[in-house]
């Protein structure tokens, strides 16, 4: 386990599951925190954690919270699907105050993105077809394109300013696999925390894109940039294959793409979505 | 010369340079045309063409002016760098409105992207690197990752609803070069007519890009979706190579990028951005 | 009992209590529901139902939601007297979106509309003296003034765009009369419930007022367009007399005007308004 | 001619036509006037004139403006038809400013209503055929709606508050008739200050509406509340009829309706609206 | 104990602690009560007292309500320190809105101002060093800045238009006190009653300034206007000294100044802010 | 003349009279200057100055503009009295994001503040009866009192951050006197480029206030801060005594409180205001 970071580390959307998940976590490794939420933290206040109520659209508050800080977990912000209106607010105004947090701190942000930023991508037919993280975007709601989003901004702060910021393509982090997909997707919670750890203590990271799930033998990812963290995760779904394998929806486009449910939420089109639809050919 | 096409054709930023030329050259083809923009029409009405002033903010306005149309030519919102805040509302919310529009209607999206959504590519050290129009996003500012953003709209609307879309990433639209830069990046006004007409009249589009600049021997870019639509650019740049070949920025940064001027603009990274930051080693 | 409806129906403030007993009542009868609140639906969602939370001043999701409906039901909005503000967003605006919802779908409308729209005509003093749907508007506060404004919003988008609207104005719709003056304007669940079946399996409407209220013999109302739907109530305030008949308020003003207490919230004339105020002599 | 009013009285919209007009023409009687508009006032100010700038919207600082003043011309707000959500800020939010002021102060209202607000009645057949002031409304736009809405907003204070109010449903009120509609529809500056001042100065009103054109033979408009006020027009429309007599719009939806092009803009009925649409029979 | 007001007097933030404490207390006395909150309030209702609901920031809806009351006890807003823009709507808006409607009634506010308005200052070295009413501002926080902002709009208000206002300068004012610093800026709930009774009851105040603390032996604040309104508090925090006289907060910015904790919150300085930082030398 | 400072100072409301005079007279120092105004700046750019057209209500893209800066110079906001609410965007919540920025940047703040923060004390008698700059606030306007607000703001940032500022009365900035009163309020635009450039360049100033006029001898101000500084008014309004010495208001207010107009506007009391009206006796 790496040493404490020299500096504070700001959570936001630490009332969130993964929020608190984390705020425990790094606080048992020694870390010194930050914590903000539109909410309030339902949890007992951690050992060296500070919190404070804040709407990331206020970005001179943030900005000023963020003083001193050398990492910024971004995990706030809408985290499922909702109306256009409902996303744009927190998943797109609060990212550009976090990122000239970041920028203004010479700080590393590690975003909470999503595999619903490529969840168009149809699941591999076999192992070696896993899809790499360079792959296209192909999101698969308003909240997969917020995600998408957010990595871009995190390339154009990276471009132009040199601002470092690790994007965890997570997939389904919860205590356990609850449906099939899950044997692909998890992410168990002791992995995230462990992931976090990395992406923040990492001697140098660029801009790097990182799959969030756990060590599952039929996960849908291949090759990213987690050699760069020096992150393994540790556990895997496919201890749950017998409770949750025969866990299907029985919808076609679920079961087809990666993005799973996302994906057939009011999905309209007529014939299915060709794997090759942006190749020049 | 193709026929008019069946339906009406929805122009947003009509009042624009871009929107303002398009409105009369496809006018003068025989279409019938529906403008609209937040600023008045300068230019007297063409014939069978309606104007009606709205903000793209109000999507209910929007959605009623689209009725009946069979394509949108998506030239609305800020068309230049400006603070965060200035794009967010007419270049985000706009677009979702657009589309929204656009699946109602079963109608293609023609939309005016930009270089800028690219921007951080190096520009290529010969003719055979030309970029191709599958790479990966480098957004150079807020207005070219807005661009990025607008593409992805687009990407998922074909994927979920099958929305037809044409993304222009249009380089320098201007009626002559007049800069070095433009012998790469010219597109002459009647280049892009022509273009928006085949990116119209085309049987079957699907998602696909194609670079904005006219037969440039100078151009950046290489291989992308033209033939899905039959254009091919008429002009070029190159006949202004003498007036203009030398007006150069003397910016490292500006003239190492394929967005120009864009990248510079605030830039503060200690070393320059590598080419190969997002490749898998 | 009528066939369900063909096409899907949709209840507006489907988590209020009118709104619940539509939900409950209709799918009863098998019909397809789509239910929007802008609180969570608290029962159980009925089969044939989904539920989706919605701010009606978001015209472009109610839009999107709407898509495929044969007949919305509004029922959103404020339900009683609050200050003018408040009153504003969600019974004016909102009701733009369903009516411009209804006719791009070409559904009928059925509207929640008060008696409070006309409640400072008198009580009438005997039965044969009854006020007939075709009088004129007499709002009694600014809950009542919406609700003129909706009616008038139906009576421009018949005459205009042909969209059938049926406008009920409720009573006193509760589960049972807990006053004397309910005993005029008690409206049943049970009839509410039947006036809607009615209201959206007629062949053809039009516009239309109806009164909401049961079969009570001292009922304020007399003719209205009922007969085009072909409803008639079933249920009667009467056998609540003894428990409630001696249940007034005290208050000339309230006891006076159709509106009750309503008309007394403010009052600040010194004299009544007279009955004949706007005749022409 | 009258005295002039003993306490100021206060004119909303006056940096508009009308407004100017009506500035004009009462300062020219002596009168003391308060003037506002959001737009600053083009003309010298008038003698015992103040002008402030000022959004309706602002209702502490209307309220604050209208101390003192005996009555209200309310002018002010969109005066042609837009799209809804422009309509509803100053036309209905305003609306209400404008009557708290007046019950502040109480002060009589003299509110710029439109023929819109009816003009979906047809046109009459003959001279004894005359709509009637207390015909129901039938608007033909959103700003029709928006003139119906402020009606009934005055019947609501004068029958809760006593505030007394002149409704001029306003036909065609321009320098001289421009087609032949106006034969029909149109009201001289002349006529008009004259109406505002008799409106103004008359003992009593209650609520009323009188039709807002001059003595013009082929009036559509027949029996209204003039004599309360002891208003009678002086200039007639008839002078003009070899010049715009033949000016009609060919479109048959115009020419129908009272509202002319208004009830024809975005029309989308199969049929026509019967006139006995709300007759019960 | 004076009779009761003549007029209903208003109480903003009535569902606060010290709005419930004077509601209750007031009421005691026999006065007619208008309540006022953002929240609901919690209690059964007094006698002789009427609530609504409303946001200090919808002027008109306020000025409605404070018809007819000869005095305003202004206790609504945000009562601690929070984010500048938190504090910015109901303390500063909200403000204008009372007085204005104090301007209106001829009525008196009486203001319920902070220590934190003066807070920078230091605390006495002995008795006779206590700091006068007239001293300079010196606000410690968001909080107290919007106090003195309030206070000055109490000047103005005075000045310009001879609006009578009692400016409480509040310490600390709960059931009892819980710090060593409270026995210097305690105020019992029964003395804030008082003194509230007073400054209305009073016969004339103009603008004053009265420190709202009670009779402690250890208080940092010396002469005010209190004389105005023959006011004295009868309460003592020194029987609580033995229980809280240690309970100290170890920080020395907190203990150097007036305003205790709010001064240290985000202190940033390196040395100590001087007492005669403003003497003219 | 003092060696341009070794940082870029900024320049708020850049494009207004006093802005244009400040770059101007600056930038032929040598200095390197940011400007910045809602509107566009009318004059051809100075050498060395950067111009950004931005909202100052947008907190984040001022924070980033004002990076590297050693000074702001804050004389954007709303310049003459206005209704409250207009005044409330720009000069209040814009002042936070200006002190932010210089919080951040360590910069020294130099405010354009006015004597209409202490524009209702009375115009002294005799040259030993001048107000020193000590005196209380006594704003004369909306306007004023926010002016007496960014006062506070300074003092609370110089008490707890440490941040320096000059606060900046000024009294009537303009080419020349134009009335009676100007023999007392005139201040030069050479006196104040010469005050600001000693304002930003004096090695200490802490928290500090200036009368900002000219060397008049009929001044109302007597003594301040500029010793700090060092500087001292060069011009006089004396020479144009006999052109506009007789030019007084004729209104008894206007002419008894140094505020002037300001005063006078809506002026409503019975009885002036006394001027020991917050003395302690």
């Amino acid at each position: 386990m790496a040493a404490p970071p020299a500096k504070p580390v700001l959570i936001t959307g630490a009332s969130g599951n993964l929020g608190r998940a984390l705020a425990r976590g790094l606080a048992e490794r020694g870390w010194t925190l930050r914590l903000t939420d539109i909410a309030p933290f339902p949890d007992p206040l951690p050992q060296r954690a500070r919190f404070e109520r804040m709407d990331l659209a206020e970005g001179v508050d943030l900005l000023h919270f963020a003083e001193g800080c050398g990492a910024i977990l971004h995990f706030g912000g809408i985290s499922s699907d909702h109306p256009f209106n409902t996303v744009l607010g927190p998943n797109i105004q609060g990212l550009y105050h976090v990122y000239e947090a970041a920028r203004r701190e010479r700080a590393r942000v590690v975003f909470a993105s999503s595999n619903h930023a490529i969840g168009f991508h149809e699941r591999p037919g076999q192992a070696n077809d896993r899809l790499e993280a360079n792959c296209a975007f192909r999101p698969d709601s308003f909240y997969g394109l917020s995600k998408a989003y957010g990595e871009l901004m995190g390339r154009l702060y990276w471009d132009k300013h040199g601002v470092e910021n690790v994007n965890l393509r997570i997939g389904s982090c919860f205590p356990e696999p609850t449906e099939a997909r899950m044997l692909s997707t998890w992410l168990s919670y002791a992995d995230l925390v462990r992931l976090c750890e990395a992406a923040v203590t990492a001697p140098r990271t660029g801009h790097c894109v990182i799959w969030g799930c756990s060590d599952n033998p039929a996960s849908f990812w291949g090759r990213d940039h987690r050699d760069r963290i020096g992150w393994q995760p540790q556990d895997s779904a496919e201890a749950w294959r017998e409770r949750v394998g025969g866990l299907t929806s029985g919808n076609p486009v679920t079961e087809r793409y990666q993005g799973g449910g996302y994906t057939a939420q009011g999905y309209s089109r007529d014939e299915p979505s060709g794997r090759d639809a942006f190749a020049l050919d």
